[in-house]
């Protein structure tokens, strides 16, 4: 660390207002935490939110905070309790750090701790800046052969895993997912991993399909706003050989999706909301409940890194195929310019080598 | 049965248009069948709505049909593969007899059957009628000191017992039921056998709020017009001691009790609809998403009639303040008129004794 | 406080060798920490241990402890932390405290953390002592109705809690408990208050199955050397009408019980060893695998003291009926002698009032 | 059909005394049945206990049956109510027919149904023979890609599957399995398409564990005499990176294995008994029950089938790997006599092409 003595930050200061600027060099690591210096840095659709509207959800920008949550970084120093890292190991993190005393947490549903304090979500910055501090227990080595960039991946491939684990996607499960988004498409490489046997997916956009089957998907469909949400149950049944997925995940956030998922779930099956819409949604809660169709929602992940990293170093899935556009951490406004503009997939920032 | 000669039946031809007359008396029972004579009947939902509108959900009354299907009865014949049960046994019936053959039956879940066919839905007569076929298999004995009212309770009792089941109901359990018809009070009667620490219960009549609390209600809310949604969810807090409930119940079929169950269930609990509703909600999805509040439905029950009767025979529950009406066979007219009303809780009609 | 100036503790130094005598007084709460003055303590099979053999399974008294962990006690001065509790709240004190950070702790399982702490388990000094620490998070505010010698108690429904919870005692349940001391007993109760609809108690001695009955046994099973095990199997069989228990629960650490619970539950059911044997049993494995019963075992409990504070304070349970001897502090060693002799149910200490 | 005018099976009259004969031509399939002509036949253990010592467990050959249920066969005539298969479909005959009626199979749990008709199991004939009868319900269609062999091997993988499900294998499962035998081998084929992270499986023959290399395992502990079982765990640990296997799945029947699934499965962890062994087998009992290891058993199958028709056609399995010795109908005694050797690993026989 002796060469740099100067850390920067891309920060948004409000709506429509944010750039690359000199921010404070983090202390030095408290017992339980790691310094850390950014290798890349995926962009998620909050972060394009916290940059455009300087508000995602409930959460507002009201002081500035350094944006970033997919994050791949090496070790730079531990503090004095850190056991299983040492400086210079690659290491992912995952950007959530529980209270760890709530009953959530003690209750194995960290994800749902009510002091939860997470990367790039005010007022708590994020991880797009040369050097941060963070909490040990929630940093992972990642292998060699794992690259900065597919190491990014890894935080929202855990989303994927996290909604795969809760709605039991195994050997046999037959799964519709909508949506062919950067999530929709890491959650068919986890659906396929669990050992789903087929995978269909839906999106308005047929590059996104296209890309969903080089990666794996068994079969797609180009919602066109012609088809009527019953031809469209039909559709999916034809393709599911005369039956209904027993699983389906809703990755797009469109409120007809969230719709979709509960008609077109086997009785009996499972629909799993991943995507985030608006508050309120109309949906045909009469049928689904009749049918007795297990609606779930899944809100970040919980034990799911190490899965994704294991999934990830296992050369099974198609990583880096995601990886549409890649920017140096000095144009990282380029790089939101470019997520929020949709063409492509994922758009990475590396920050460092 | 020497002594009678002539069956009738309360038959519904179209809407409004019900009465009792003359049916054909059943022939002998099949080798898995039984030759039952019906003691009493209560009144369903369903039942007025197929006499008052000539349907119900998506079911059409297009021929007569006979209406009844909450039933104790007295076994009058058996089929030649009947083991069970014998002439003179007092039983109650399964109304819905599934196809014991399709994925659902064989996979444990025979409520949802493609092929079943259920007492007092069109095209199947239902039981309130002197003597019925019944499959043996979906008939069960009660204990002497089980009232005919009693046992005629069983069918709705079971509804309660399947989403105590299906919501994992137990000791520690905090449990809120919206709505305290007839529904809401058995599954209030189901939840504090099923050991729940504690259960509240809304409703928009306070009469009926005084019942819950006289057979075992915690608590209770009288909602009005005048309250928000957010101070319904506060005061429901403030009842739970801070906390919400980990499970809610929704037994009135009411959109804003729909809505209400996903916000006032605490975070990775369970919501469970089981009133009937209209086909489409507007529901606050993405807050119980984000909460991983589980959205389950209840259809019917299965594997639940053993266990209501367990129940009933028990005698921890007051079922018999629940029956608030009674009416002769003949009166069958006068009996659906009173139920329509809504003016008390369960109206019985006692077809023999 | 301002009155006692001297601390003592029935502390055990080698096999036979316990008395009461003066003790360190403890220092001031930490943070997060509160300072207790015991009430009552119930003697387990494990102080007894610790007393006459000088260890308890693996675990050796290689310096002197002070003995104790069923206890009720009374808050005189809390941490800078501690919000749930103040000074006069009477309480419990859940023996064992786990590290909260270790896997199991962060997986919702912390009785098997394997850094945990336990009170009157070397090298931890227990609570038959007039004043001791513990962490507040383990600590539970007691209603005043519930007498200091039930509370005493409630350490030992947490395991019978913690065991009907494992093996999903509910509505429907048929149990069969083998052995009817203390913790068969304290089960019998949980197993009433989740609901089960039938449960059976054996044991060797009639005086225990007297009581079992008393306090809600529908059956029990005098077990005599001339029973074969099938005998065994049958008679529990009648019982149960024909049927065998779909849950049994193993309280008496008998090798015979141990193999009683796999040939006597039904298959698919599930057997559950609560009570401690041997080592090695000589198990009838390849019946319990073909008839895919479940074999559970159960250490200690998690999340069971506000449910086994529930139920005590619920009034259902007859915990009262379980103390057959009683004795002052000074007199400790009596009380052990008497616990020892096997005589009667279960001995409690009265430390102070 | 025409061509064929008799019908031959390999038969077993006693203890080893067993030849190919001719057999009764099937009658014409009733209404739920199809008369199938056998392709292939896979050699189970069990068949060789008929034919070797005339009983397996407590079956025993007490009139002549016709050994064999690992079938691959060919549709030649359909009953009145088939609808999913008709005459030249390539089929598998799932061995065991459940009675459809008693409270396992209406519970989804068919393979514990207490009237099941099973293949070559006393006194049900085998499939061994040019044509035979079975349920339609369980002859299951097989895509054109999947061999005659490899269609014989659907039954045993069935097995692997049936366990792999029960004890919730996964991605992020650490998995040990305990013999290399065909059950050893299909089920970590399995175990790894459920997405299981590492497996390890041990034997005594250092040539199985060498295929269990080739067809996926990640580890193979060669076991002999010398190690103790603390040894062997600590092997165990070593392999899985310091910690335990999550799962253990014992496939070899050696009482030794039957303990080591206890001591080397991670505390919380599941252990399943698959492999015969012994009635009764001496198990560190109180050691997992401490450690709140759940032990299951595993009996036949149920619903595994279609995933295991899925898994064979995924081409994912190396199942042409295990066919080791083949052998023509007419020299069925040789190939029992090859399997019972022990050289080699799957012994088929082709019946008809």
């Amino acid at each position: 660390m002796g060469k740099v003595t100067v850390n920067q930050g891309f920060v948004v200061r409000k709506a429509n207002d944010a750039e690359v600027i000199t921010v404070p060099m983090p202390s030095s690591p408290g017992p339980n935490e790691v310094l850390l210096r950014t290798l890349s840095v995926g962009i998620c659709g909050s972060d394009i939110h916290y940059w455009h509207l300087g508000q995602c959800a409930t959460f507002i920008v009201k002081e500035p905070i350094i944006l970033g949550h997919e994050t791949s970084a090496i070790v730079e120093a531990i503090g004095s309790n850190v056991k299983h890292l040492k400086p210079g190991d690659r290491v992912v993190t995952e950007p959530a750090v529980p209270c760890e005393s709530c009953e959530y947490c003690r209750g194995g549903k960290y994800n749902l701790c009510l002091d939860i304090k997470c990367h790039a979500t005010p007022p708590y910055h994020g991880t797009l800046t040369n050097y941060f501090l963070h909490h040990a227990n929630y940093t992972f080595k990642v292998p060699d052969h794992v690259s900065n960039e597919e190491a990014a991946m890894i935080e929202p491939l855990s989303v994927a895993v996290h909604s795969c684990k809760r709605s039991n996607v195994t050997v046999g499960s037959k799964v519709l997912i909508t949506g062919a988004g950067p999530i929709g498409i890491y959650t068919l490489m986890a659906a396929k991993a669990y050992g789903a046997t087929k995978v269909v997916l839906t999106d308005i956009n047929e590059d996104r399909l296209k890309l969903a089957r080089e990666v794996g998907a068994d079969e797609t469909i180009l919602v066109t706003k012609e088809q009527s949400e019953e031809q469209l149950v039909e559709h999916i049944r034809t393709l599911f050989d005369g039956d209904l997925p027993n699983i389906s995940i809703e990755c797009s956030g469109a409120p007809t999706c969230s719709r979709l998922v509960l008609l077109a779930t086997k009785s009996g099956g499972t629909a799993i909301q991943v995507g985030m819409g608006p508050p309120n949604v109309n949906l045909p809660i009469a049928d689904a409940a009749i049918r007795e169709v297990t609606i779930l929602g899944a809100f970040r992940y919980k034990d799911c890194f190490p899965i994704a990293i294991d999934l990830a170093a296992s050369g099974k899935l198609q990583l880096k195929k995601l990886a549409s556009h890649r920017f140096d951490f000095k144009d990282s406004l380029k790089a939101f310019e470019t997520a929020k503009s949709g063409i492509g997939m994922k758009v990475v920032i590396n920050v460092s080598e």
